[in-house]
């Protein structure tokens, strides 16, 4: 395919900037800290680039270098989340009364094993450490414990469950379902002082790290090696490795590597009574028995805390390719994912779509963005990226790409882009939907994995139940199977809500979806996981909590829907019995309760 | 980089074969059922292609399109493991007293349940049954069960349990480590009628079937729909998904698709107790709760029984390359290792190599193999493939890369297959080794997965060791760390085995290795388990199984030790206190028993 005959057929819409390498493109894009891309990184996420900062001082004396506009839009989450939800948390659940609080003996205790540095008790620190990034979530806790190895959070958490202490662990603390706050008086126990690289394997890519290492370090470390993160998020910046594990945080580059289940090669973790369960292979092969590090992957936190990790890196590759391309209908943006999955196979690093709704928001609410596609109005818009060794070859294979799926009729229009600017225009369209939303007036957020096949039927449902009430905008990652669903309208109004909850969780669990897709369930959603979990799977889930916790201690409040977990703990005294119970009766007594404003940040 | 210069630097030795297109090189490979390939399938293995023949008739009327020679030594294999373990299983385990025997009720009941035709007595089907594809291990049960779905396997789980009746999970009944035949009476339930697809999304490539879908008829399903399993083994004409995922097979495409962890979606399993647990999501993001599939991943049917699966398929792609490259030293190996990921990155598709004391064998004792590079005599050969979408895009980028290797002094000389011919036959020299050491003499095969950096250290050490009394050979799947180590000798003597073992499993275990990389521990290595696992872990896995199969009914004797297994249940009767117990003591208790002829078979 000659590029002469690409070029007629794919409208080149060349824009106002000098030349960059396309090296440069992806880098400077993963750095912008903006919201469609915190998607992937929303359950670790949050969007600061400084670690242990506190809050308003990290507000402040954010770097913020490539686009102002995003920290205030950063800003105005705050504040709306604190407005809607300053105190969910206490007004839902109840603290245990079986937990203990914290006593003069007990610090006396973690002074001794951890010296008083590592023991906080100032104000300042704690009011941060208690706070969610969106300061949606508060909890009360007098004491950050900040263990610099294993053997110290080993007698930490060994102490705290002989004493009925509730512990929250607490990692970069970017995550967006309060998951890594206290909910009450839990002891913080922060991993950032376990933040030491121990080995890495240039051969094999296998790099073996302390839960506390920040991702941008590890990323940065990386890079000198010529390797990359499998994973890699917007909240890089503070969000520490151990709480990406915890979160099996999806990230930007999911479509390309996968998941954590499968890059994570190995784990140590510290369960509630302290032992510590050493799974840290560097295998990619190991067939001796059960892989129990996947428990603690995705488990917030509420199995184990995560000491160290065993991660395979994928090589740098130098050649990145980004296409901005209009559909007419939903089943063209199907058809071009599965032509672009044969077609370009290896190379596919990324494939999102957005709707006209999106991208007429996008073109409203945000200066200097302009329509690649500007000829025409269409129905439907996919990005698809490609990133590979090989400049030339990538090159041509996209675009032979490019040429047959206009010439088949799957793409209306394209725009190849020809530079770095280029190329961050069109992400910036994509990553700019959420500003956009936010600018537009109340928005209610909804992050949803769904067949792909089904996914855009949820979006016309809802638009056709709203009517003229509101305009409803889907976009999302379409390669991974992600939905953002987003109903906009000039206020919140509970009309608007009831149309849409449940009927939204209730169509995701009618089709097998995820009502969580990239966020874990921390809080927020823990009393929602029936919509997506089997009753026998959550019993399942509950009896290797009680099995691996039986105190309860570790995250309580979280994860585990509350009929089943520490606070009812005592209706359990024998784990063995749990998955025999009535599963229909725990499953009714603990049905979802709707939120109000089902508000998630992206 | 020009054809011409690549063409002088790389010896081209072209074969005397027609040109084939390199579509087919591919398919013809993985139907040949030779042995280092089947080391990654052996976790499930066995090189049968029809399914549900029994061994006997298989072996007269084995369709062997290929190569004779390989079905004489797969016959010797047998003859062998006959000769020497023909009672290993009854020798070091003792049938638990805790488990009832048949009785005239309980077939009744499964009559009334499966109806006659699929509860089978009949002699000569339960005599392939009860026996391992090497007729290495024996059962002697009486009663097969054959469910045709869920409802089915459930309510003959249930029954079982309540009985206190024994079951052993079996499939393809290809493994190689005596996981999928009974050790003494326990009820075979075969998963062989539980084999329909049920959805294939050609969009998402996401394929949901029942557990005895033979992994053959699932490629072949694929190949018309344009994509491909992300596992392919050498037993696949016999070997059903199902037990694929029970026993975490690697094969073929590991080193490219990663491993089930990665690509298995979803799962139903059915507990021990009936319970069925719908985690049979067909999505590539869920964060809701714990992913307690990965549990039944390589649990080997002894957590629960898989009766449904969901995987994420990759598109097939067209363009295969292979070269047979020469190294002078490890080092070299290990760099080009390093460098094929980084230059080849998304194509690479195999990297396997072999020492010169292979080569000399496989030339040695196998009729019509031919060194590709015959001019010098080199201490190490590496076999590299590519698989991608864009033929002379791959090939332009394997011939640069081979250009550098050569002149950066990593490569000492080469040669690239030219057509379908040469392709196999460099296939053949690694696929061979396996046939060449049987035919050698007696021979000690281990298959160990290592740190790349160390695998070769342990060759040499043992070499060192062993001195002039035999001849130590090592091969493998250097891109997956995995060595195979095999110690070939005039005939087998306790000196030689008193020089390997347990130095073999102690050195492998300094080295944070596995002592079982691609195949199962099922009844043969379920005692060796601490060479590759802290206690505490192995502890974890004994209270996960009491928790899921309290009675232990599933797949007993294998997996976990017997020290913390079913025979000894009665010492546990609260499972949450497993976890506290003394595990120093355990695992004194419990330290592996040495097998005296550490037989597998690759």
């Amino acid at each position: 395919m000659e590029n002469h005959k690409l070029a007629a057929a794919i409208a080149y819409r060349l824009l106002n900037q000098t030349k960059h390498s396309s090296k440069k493109i992806i880098h400077q894009r993963l750095l912008i800290p903006n919201f469609s891309q915190l998607n992937p990184l929303s359950s670790t996420s949050g969007f600061t680039r400084h670690a242990s900062v506190p809050l308003k001082r990290f507000l402040a004396s954010y770097r913020w270098d490539l686009q102002k506009s995003s920290l205030i839009r950063m800003q105005n989450i705050s504040a709306i989340h604190h407005r809607k939800f300053g105190s969910v948390a206490s007004a839902v659940v109840q603290r245990n009364p079986n937990f203990s609080t914290i006593n003069n003996d007990d610090l006396i205790y973690f002074e001794k094993i951890l010296g008083a540095k590592k023991v906080i008790q100032d104000h300042e620190e704690l009011e941060t450490a208690n706070t969610d990034w969106m300061h949606k979530y508060k909890g009360s806790s007098k004491l950050m414990l900040q263990p610099e190895n294993t053997t110290e959070l080993s007698q930490i958490l060994e102490y705290c469950n002989s004493r009925r202490l509730a512990v929250v662990p607490q990692g970069g603390n970017t995550g967006l379902v309060g998951g890594s706050v206290p909910v009450f008086d839990e002891v913080i126990i922060s991993t950032r002082r376990m933040n030491n690289i121990i080995s890495f394997d240039q051969v094999s890519g296998v790099l073996v790290c302390e839960a506390g290492c920040i991702l941008e370090n590890l990323i940065s470390f990386l890079d000198k090696k010529g390797f990359i993160m499998p994973l890699d998020l917007g909240a890089k910046g503070s969000c520490q490795i151990g709480g990406n594990i915890s979160t099996n945080a999806g990230g930007l580059r999911l479509v390309r590597y996968g998941s954590l289940h499968g890059t994570v090669l190995g784990l140590e973790a510290v369960l509630a009574n302290g032992s510590v369960i050493d799974m840290l292979g560097t295998l990619r092969k190991d067939n001796t028995g059960y892989d129990l590090k996947h428990l603690f992957i995705g488990s917030e936190g509420s199995l184990g805390i995560i000491t160290k990790v065993s991660i395979l890196t994928p090589p740098k590759l130098s050649s990145v390719n980004i296409a901005f391309l209009a559909c007419q209908d939903y089943i063209s943006c199907q058809k071009l994912l599965f032509q672009a999955k044969r077609r370009l196979g290896e190379i596919l690093s990324a494939f999102e779509f957005l709707d006209s709704q999106a991208m007429n928001l996008v073109l409203h609410h945000l200066d200097g963005v302009r329509n690649p596609l500007p000829s025409s109005i269409y129905n439907f818009y996919v990005l698809i990226e490609t990133t590979g060794s090989n400049e030339s070859n990538d090159k041509a294979t996209l675009e032979a790409f490019l040429l047959h799926a206009m010439e088949s009729g799957l793409v209306s229009d394209g725009a190849l882009a020809q530079d770095f600017s280029q190329a961050s225009s069109f992400w910036h369209i994509r990553e700019g939907i959420p500003e956009a939303l936010m600018k537009a007036g109340a928005v209610y957020k909804y992050d949803l994995s769904l067949p792909v096949e089904k996914m855009y039927d949820l979006v016309e449902e809802i638009r056709t139940r709203l009517g003229s009430a509101a305009n409803v905008v889907g976009y999302g990652h379409l390669g991974d199977g992600n939905l953002h669903l987003n109903v906009s309208a000039p206020q919140y109004d509970d009309a608007i809500l009831s149309q849409i909850e449940p009927f939204v969780y209730e169509w995701t669990s009618r089709h097998r979806g995820s009502i969580s897709a990239e966020h874990g369930l921390g809080l927020m959603k823990a009393e929602k996981i029936y919509y997506s979990k089997s009753s026998e799977t959550v019993q399942l889930m509950a009896s290797i909590k009680k099995l691996l916790d039986p105190n309860g201690i570790l995250n309580p409040y979280k994860v585990i829907p509350s009929s089943l977990s520490s606070s009812s703990i005592e209706a359990y005294d024998k784990v063995s019995l749990l998955i025999f119970s009535n599963v229909q009766d725990v499953h009714m007594k603990s049905q979802p309760t709707i939120c109000k404003l089902p508000w998630s940040t992206f």
